[in-house]
């Protein structure tokens, strides 16, 4: 009856979760345990059985290697759309190395074998790792690369597993250190994966329902092809390589991809005509017909095989021409067969800069998907007041539980990341997520941090709440409120239409920075609607943000981490709206957030001594619209405890408790005053 | 007996000032009396007498260009070190066009001839410029060469004249349109200019006191090989193009340029031996001595012809070397003999990093420097304060006067930057500077805004104040005390050391915003020692600055303009400290800043009634120091009505005037109660 409930080692472990500003040092904490983890050092080394034995694969990959006189080869943990989640298929470091953390690069030499990766895989790689494998941190891959070979050698890679700027990071030392660094067309990996690898996806290609769409994919191509005219370098062509951006483009989605609704696809679209590159065998009839397949003109779209579009670029290459790409999810594979005269490089295409201001219909369904996911949320929290006090549930039960919530909710489609349920030290690792080695009981005597969210076929949630049932320490009370209070100065700022995201990053951290605290993940991500749950480049604070506009949409998540002992992180999901000011100075408007994800904080965390009149109005305006907005939804459900829960953690907080006791302190002068005249004896 | 006070128009008013975040819209203001400007809408066209004439400079140019087959010329504002002040030597752009303001670009194409200038110099140019030229805004320079040339033609430049970015902004977009973008080495201005072109420096470079000196420069020198040693990519050697890093690097200083105390040179660094480039002739005995110019090992300096440095770069390009440059300030001249395979190319060079953070000598300097600055600032508001209600002053008089005082100062050595003394609505143009067609008189009526700073032998200072003498209006208090509001709350803010300037941004201007406010410049901006008064990459906001550590000092100075009423901005010298936090996350210093600049605001500017506690208390604290800084000076030099005036302006603000109003109604209702009673009548 939990049908997400099976808690295995995978590929499918592939969460990117937050997204780190500054990569972790090695996390050592339970490695107290040598037995589950691998000992290269003594001979014959110490090997757990989880280890993956890789001494086959790499003899087949120096054979390669060998025949096409590479001496080094390069092995990303990325796909050919650079999509935050990579179908198995794509997962050839994983297969490789036995290591099947997200984040992590390989590379084989003729003699050595390497695997990168940062702090919070680093128990993980050696509990899965042969002693074939090094084991590194740090940005040292090129100086291994030198060391393994010599000046006039080749090394190798498949460039559709780069972006140009990862790419360049490899070409460039490697050029200025005498060593070729050459694009591989067919993957070295493949050749030896065979019958194992998994097959190529096929399930069917479906609409978003038409009740739920904003603007038809006619419309949006129409935008598309205004901006290209309107451009001064005069684009011919716009190439879409991101799944999301085909996916939003024709209101198309898929089953991929784990946690991403996409299909593998590109689409090259033109003033004069729409190529689309997938797998023609998974549309539908009715999809086709849609997307008027059988015709040629620009308001039609061409099926081309997805594997083609390299030949195809290449070919319309050769005409007078200007294709506009985004660098972000442009692979190398791609952009070198484009002439660099020809091309109009932008960070982001215009289908990402378009796709990140929601129209209103996407606002609508965004706002109606968190209540839908507050109603699971709610209910989980009610479930493990009631239960986590019997020492029974664990934090994998606790993720079996709220999925399975998730999933009961009108228009579900799974969830949108793997949920991340932490308690006590585990939650000091941003990234966590439980498996049976790591599965943790929950405690009224431990913080528990929960990270999760839903994909709807009307919008993508992500929400953290951090929650404590027991006593918590003074440390804990202050460290959960200075998170609290960047939360709301962040969520309650104005800024000018067109400020950079990042540029507000400052308030999340600043109630953390003024006592010698911080946290090392950005603030906040942009989020799709029934897309990506991380969707660039809206957001705060990651280095890479864009100008924020009204109708956008990002999370707010502040959060503090103390190793080996707790895990504390705020997260909503926010609508960049109107601010009323009384000036608008440079004739634009002033903007700020308004809170989308309705689910009350900690009450019991919250030190309200600390905070100031202007934070702590904020949160009773906030409970007061997460009581009126969800308590007719779980009264309409019969969700009687949901309902009783609620109101007793959205009652208001006393806006002058200082204020407050001076008046008491001015009534009993008062009244001893009038004690002292006899009045009242 | 007042040096400084000669006003006109000339190549000299190359002032930068602030840095623009965007470019303002032309300002049409004073143009109401048109017999000032230009009118090339009549036939013949209304010229005024300050146009000049630039009939025979084109013709000769653009026989020039055709004998050398050129469709189009490019002449930017800049010199072969991109220097923010140029040497009237290279005032080029001026020479050609009679346009004298410091931003702005001239093409000259077979029958067309524009200049591009932003909104602040728009008035200026109409002035100075004949009808030969159009008068542009925004960023069309490469549209206008794509309507004025064709397919295949050649556009022309002096790449010595451009950085890195600058020259590919032109050579991608025109290679796109077929056009060639080619470096002509010999400037084509330079050929017609001839007799009239201002002579080459040849005034004596001179060394910095051995007193007021930090490190040597062995000791400089041995840190730079230190990071080339250390450096991943192996640099071989190290190109310094900005003039200011061969002057810190040697400790050597002189007087090409207006404001800043640089001398033309380039310098070339290896392991083995150490180039300097300039005009041997310049250097006195003892200062080839100082650099031990005999000799041509590690420790010596071997002089090298100022205009050898492209040949010389050349040549050592052939052997096995890699060069790193500071992208920022090396010229597209330099750069193009460079093979790609054989640059490091950072942002800043490794010197303009090291050189960032000073040395305690140095910082105790930068004190000492602004504490004679004050001296003289003070004096010049006491001044005011007496004169201006006579209505004797103006903006010019002003200015010579605020001059004239901190040339009378201890090491003195000029003006930082041209003194920007600004009346009433010519304050709302952020970079004004007075001249005799705008100079104002300075009265009681208006706000004054004056931003000034001079050079020291032991430092540079920079600082602007707001004064008003005689009643504001409620919106001038409002905007005078978000602006200061501001400006402490970044003054007062704790972050972690290497925090990028730009994130602490939104500190100085959450104030304004929160009303729809806003101002369209940076808000801080490095500052050397006796060098550049804007040194980058040190600041905040600007978009391009660097992380903060200790021993770093920026300007602080949000402001607020008001079109065609007044201007106010509010600016301090600080240096980066550390803060005391209770924790120390991250293992890492928390940082904060101390004020350098000792002279207190406008008090009648100042509504507390908006400020929060915590601002009101940094105001005090900040009064105290200045107070008890200056208040000996000034005893000490027997400036009696300065330490009178210091005094007054320096007296503590209250803490509570709500509190204390809450106490006054409290009393009044106890004592209400009382009479009530019977007991008081």
């Amino acid at each position: 009856m939990r049908p997400f409930c099976i808690a295995v080692w995978t590929w499918l472990l592939v969460l990117e979760g937050l997204f780190l500003l500054v990569s972790s040092q090695p996390l050592q904490s339970d490695e107290s345990d040598a037995s589950l983890v691998r000992n290269c050092a003594i001979n014959p080394p110490y090997l757990p059985p989880t280890v993956k034995n890789t001494s086959f694969h790499l003899s087949a990959l120096r054979s390669l290697m060998d025949a096409q006189n590479i001496s080094a080869y390069v092995i990303p943990a990325t796909d050919p759309h650079l999509t935050e989640y990579i179908a198995p298929r794509d997962a050839r470091r994983a297969w490789m190395t036995g290591f099947t953390g997200t984040a992590g690069t390989a590379v084989v030499s003729k003699t050595g074998a390497a695997v990168w990766t940062d702090g919070r895989y680093w128990i993980q790689a050696k509990r899965q790792m042969d002693c074939n494998w090094e084991l590194n941190s740090g940005a040292s891959i090129v100086d291994w690369i030198l060391n393994e070979t010599t000046a006039g050698e080749i090394v190798g890679a498949d460039p559709f597993v780069f972006s140009v700027e990862d790419w360049e990071s490899y070409s460039k030392p490697l050029l200025q250190a005498k060593r070729q660094f050459v694009a591989k067309e067919h993957n070295l990996v493949d050749d030896i994966w065979g019958a194992e690898r998994p097959p190529v996806p096929t399930e069917n290609i479906f609409k978003v329902p038409n009740e739920l769409l904003g603007a038809t994919w006619q419309t949006k191509v129409k935008e598309i092809r205004r901006q290209m005219k309107y451009n001064r370098y005069k684009p011919t062509a716009v190439l879409l390589s991101a799944l999301d951006e085909t996916a939003w483009l024709f209101n198309l989605r898929g089953n991929d991809i784990p946690y991403n609704p996409f299909f593998q696809s590109y689409t090259l679209l033109t003033a004069d005509w729409i190529r689309l590159f997938v797998n023609e065998s998974r549309l539908p009839q009715d999809i086709k017909e849609y997307l008027n397949t059988t015709c040629t003109t620009s308001e039609c779209v061409q099926l081309k095989a997805y594997e083609d579009i390299r030949k195809n670029v290449h070919e319309y290459t050769k005409g007078n021409i200007t294709i506009w790409i985004g660098q972000e999810y442009t692979t190398y594979g791609i952009y070198e067969v484009i002439p660099k005269s020809k091309l109009l490089i932008d960070r982001y295409s215009p289908v990402q800069i378009t796709k990140s201001i929601k129209d209103p219909t996407e606002q609508k369904g965004l706002k109606a998907a968190h209540v839908r996911d507050a109603v699971a949320v709610i209910s989980y929290f009610v479930w493990l007041e009631k239960n986590v006090p019997k020492g029974t549930e664990t934090e994998l039960s606790g993720a079996c539980y709220v999925n399975n919530l998730r999933s009961k909710q009108n228009y579900s489609r799974g969830l949108s990341f793997e949920t991340i349920s932490a308690s006590g030290l585990n939650a000091a690792l941003a990234h966590y997520s439980p498996n049976n080695e790591t599965n943790r009981k929950l405690s009224p005597d431990e913080m528990y941090l929960v990270d999760s969210g839903g994909q709807y076929l009307d919008g993508t949630t992500d929400i953290t709440r951090t929650l404590h049932w027991g006593t918590p320490t003074n440390f804990q009370k202050e460290a959960y409120t200075r998170v609290l209070m960047g939360h709301i100065d962040l969520a309650r700022s104005i800024f000018p239409a067109g400020t950079i995201g990042d540029v507000l990053d400052v308030w999340a951290r600043h109630a953390l920075w003024e006592v010698g605290l911080n946290y090392r993940h950005g603030t906040g991500h942009g989020i799709g609607s029934f897309l990506s749950v991380h969707e660039w480049p809206v957001g705060i604070g990651s280095g890479h943000t864009w100008q924020l506009e009204e109708g956008m949409f990002t999370s707010i998540e502040p959060g503090y981490y103390e190793d080996n002992e707790f895990g504390i992180r705020i997260e909503d999901v926010a609508m960049v709206t109107k601010a009323k000011t009384e000036h608008m100075f440079g004739g634009i408007s002033y903007l700020t957030f308004e809170h989308v994800s309705l689910v009350p904080y900690e009450r019991k965390l919250i030190d309200l001594s600390i905070m100031n009149k202007q934070q702590i109005g904020w949160l009773n305006n906030y409970y007061e619209k997460v009581w009126k907005t969800m308590s007719p939804v779980l009264r309409a459900q019969s969700l009687i405890e949901e309902y009783d829960w609620l109101q007793k953690h959205t009652r208001p907080f006393s806006h002058s408790v200082l204020v407050t006791s001076s008046l008491v302190v001015l009534a009993g002068a008062l009244l001893g005053n009038l004690l002292l005249q006899g009045r009242l004896l």
